[in-house]
């Protein structure tokens, strides 16, 4: 009997640890993960609860390490927010009946997050590990328009981000060259001062006096061709008219482009953002229920205790440990034995309002008519955006989102039945788009702070509960973990989700074997 | 014997025309384009010189009105400067030898245009009516650098884009809102005045007392994540240092980011840029001669006479009509009996001087290392722009665009070997991107100006060649017309190639049938 038969047969190797094979000379040295392996087989059940980004992320970098998971998912399919709809797709609120999108097959629109900033490694990182592809996404285009309803002399006029940026960039740097010379800093040389007039000169597009008049960089009435067409450029607006349509107010004036997050480069996924939940999905199949709604959530003094119902009734599920990525607003409805403190957090973290509508039409107008491939239209009415697909530039049809909108506005459209949300998104449209009449095939819109299971946004703090709330979530309740972009700094945002998922592996990997894991480092902003 | 029957046999189906068709009864009523078929068998032989885009598109949209084409190309490859360098591509410059590209599969960079803009309609009029599939050009990236090398305080530092643009947006607005009460302009209220300094407090990031401080905006020192890491803010640089090393100068401060032509969303052909010159070849192939010198143009009393020579020696070609495309500083080369005004402007009309260098690495370090996703640094060094690439993110190796300079470090860089540019490109990259020693594989580079039957980048007019000389070529020498981005105020650009070529054929169609073209209404800017 050969020293592999005889560790075959007692059932050695299957579950020897790498340094006990070192040991016995079947393995020359530790392979790069050995450390992971060598864990494998402690025992520990891990029930995660919910298969969000979050609870996908933690099952599957637990399962990498070797623990033993269950996820339970309320809803039909994985990815929580991280849902993109298509033909077929099915939506709930609770407030209303069950709908079903009708769409053309390739079409779709993500009803959660669209964007992946590209300084979100992680985001990237599992895209590249689960071999999902992803391509730009046009966040910031010129082209797009600023309308303002019912508000001053720009009132009810599609007005391009390219025309107010440049009129806006041009009256400052003007103002501001004029008054160089006698407000300059003293840490300042007067050459200084020379290239900050020369800078501000190129930066506005003034002339050789200083003064902001038109610039090709607006747009042109004839564009330039070829021949005797060197293109017609068109005229500013007045200063005092941009003001007195709001187009310098917040709705409009778009610093939210300046943000780190949405600064471009941004991404998609391809084919729709839930290809990364569906990517992480295919390698945690056999751990995954789906249609299990969590009903309690109990700490025992051995581990934990879940009691949950599906379509064949109530069943009880016990393992080690848990991870809670529920959304507080669905937690703070299942009963539970956690601490005070955590139950006050829960009921205490606010999530925030947000709906979208996804509009198909049988002709991407948008693009043949008016040149506008992706990015957004911002608007001072209910929809406040519209935004225009990143994918299948240059084909037939296309789905728009109609608006999307947070707090008050969404909180009012969420109010209105699926019927009266699309009449509100059409109305308001069409003063934009007329296109949409003719156009128009179908709609499907979602409240998020009214879907079954999410029941908002994303998690909003403002200072009290950042400092008073929060960290009580960041420390397990006895055995059970909390995770996802409501216990991070990311909030809203997928990489939420997978830094938070990352975090409580790490912390439970500690607790099992008492090293803590070293995930790769990740690289400076 | 039955009336088709008749017409067939008499072999009048074939060649009737429309309207004789519908004389007969055969047809109810003309078809949509009628109007071209017409004209067909007017028995015009056209001779094209020059396959870049406006010949294989003039070819292309007379063949459709029924025109016999001939069209001679020098290389042995369509496009012209549309050409996209992959494995295998040869280069000639007229004072080097022939070199090969080694790069691997599926790599390739764009030695000449790389952008469309989404303004240029009818460049994406042909991609989509040529089935060329599109992606974005990613022009905007916030992450790329600044490079001043040997300047200020900030010299040989890699420093973001993101934190320059939001240093000075956040320096200029905080000076202009301390100033806006004491100069407000006279057409502006009190009120007014207020909004613009809330704006500017938003557009700069201010602080409560209007100041510039830190900015998320600028990115992290440790980027936000789970739990307790709220992310680690960067302190700005101060407005003195950015002066001092020339980052608010033109090398640096990319206002280009601002013209009509550059402004998001920008667009490329998948796969190369040259998928659109090839999809045009298809289209024309019949008529195509590749190899097929131009060494005279002759006007003759019946039409044109041209003598070009191929691998099998010198050929005369006989034609109603000439499309000459070439550029200038090729076609003052070529033997002609072209009008004196018309020699003039060909010799008047300067093109500039510009280069790229293509760089293949084993790995995407910026992408993996440094998170940057496409777009352009700049440096006021040699390389003027290194272009990461807009396609295959998250794959394993990529081609970089080493440089790419105009005029000056152009005609310094073109007068190096191959050898000697690859080094330059390597030794002054490695500042920026010191992962380039040990990743670099293979390199290509294209001195436009040198290159064998381009010998110019561009057409750049000024004021004096616009007025005196660019006339003389926009209308017929006896039986030749004249097409390319030359001819257009659309310089440099893939759609004033397209635009020259649909505005001769509109002036051939009148010239042969009396009746212009119509082609679909462009939309304005």
């Amino acid at each position: 009997m050969s020293r592999r038969d005889f560790l075959s047969k007692s059932g050695l190797l299957a579950s020897a640890s790498y340094p006990a094979m070192i040991a016995l000379g079947l393995l020359k040295s530790a392979p790069a993960h050995a450390f992971n392996l060598e864990k494998k087989g402690n025992g520990k059940k891990v029930i995660i609860l919910g298969a969000g980004l979050a609870g996908l992320a933690s099952a599957y970098e637990l399962t990498k390490l070797g623990y033993e998971c269950t996820i339970l998912e309320a809803r039909e399919r994985t990815g929580g927010r991280c849902w993109s709809i298509k033909n077929g797709s099915s939506h709930l609120e609770h407030d209303k009946p069950l709908v079903s999108a009708k769409f053309d097959e390739g079409l779709y629109f993500n009803a959660g997050p669209s964007r992946i900033p590209h300084n979100h490694e992680l985001t990237l990182h599992y895209c590249k590990e689960l071999g999902v592809p992803i391509q730009v996404y046009n966040n910031v285009n010129e082209s797009t328009y600023f309308f303002a309803e019912g508000k001053g002399a720009l009132s009810n006029k599609k007005v391009r981000n390219r025309e107010i940026h440049n009129d806006i960039r041009g009256y400052m740097a003007e103002m501001l060259s004029k008054t160089m010379d006698s407000n300059l800093d003293s840490a300042l040389t007067k050459e200084d001062g020379q290239k900050i007039i020369e800078y501000l000169m190129a930066e506005g597009g003034l002339d050789v006096d200083k003064l902001y008049k038109a610039s090709a960089r607006r747009g042109y009435i004839e564009s330039p061709g070829a021949g005797n067409k060197p293109g017609i450029i068109t005229d500013p607006y007045k200063l005092a008219d941009i003001i007195k349509s709001g187009l310098m107010d917040p709705d409009f004036y778009n610093v939210a482009e300046y943000t780190y997050e949405l600064q471009m480069t941004m991404f998609q996924a391809v084919g729709g953002m839930d290809k990364i939940a569906q990517a992480f999905e295919k390698k945690v199949a056999p751990m995954l229920k789906l249609n299990a709604e969590v009903l309690a959530i109990d700490n025992t003094t051995e581990g934990v205790k879940i009691i949950y119902k599906d379509k064949t009734g109530e069943h009880e599920l016990q393992g080690d440990l848990c991870i809670c990525t529920l959304p507080l607003p669905v937690l703070s409805n299942v009963k539970n034995n956690f601490s005070s403190e955590v139950n006050r957090a829960i009921d205490f973290i606010e999530y925030n309002k947000t709906g979208k509508i996804g509009l198909q039409f049988k002709r991407r107008f948008w693009e043949e008519d008016e040149h506008i491939y992706g990015g957004i239209t911002h608007t001072n009415n209910e929809l406040t955006q519209i935004f225009y697909p990143s994918y299948d530039y240059l084909s037939k049809k296309g789905i728009l989102i109609g608006y999307y909108n947070f707090n008050e506005k969404a909180a009012l459209v969420s109010d209105l039945s699926y019927a009266e949300r699309e009449k509100l998104a059409l109305q308001k449209g069409r003063l934009i788009h007329p296109q949409y009449d003719k156009e128009f095939e179908s709609s499907l819109s979602v409240s998020w702070h009214k879907t079954k299971y999410s029941m908002g946004g994303w998690a909003v703090y403002n200072t009290e509960t950042r400092k008073n709330s929060y960290p009580a979530m960041l420390k397990p309740d006895g055995n059970i973990y909390f995770a996802g972009e409501h216990l991070t700094y990311l909030n809203a945002w997928m990489a939420g989700a997978l830094e938070s998922a990352r975090s409580v592996v790490t912390d439970i990997h500690a607790r099992t074997t008492e090293s803590r894991l070293k995930y790769p480092t990740q690289t400076k902003g």
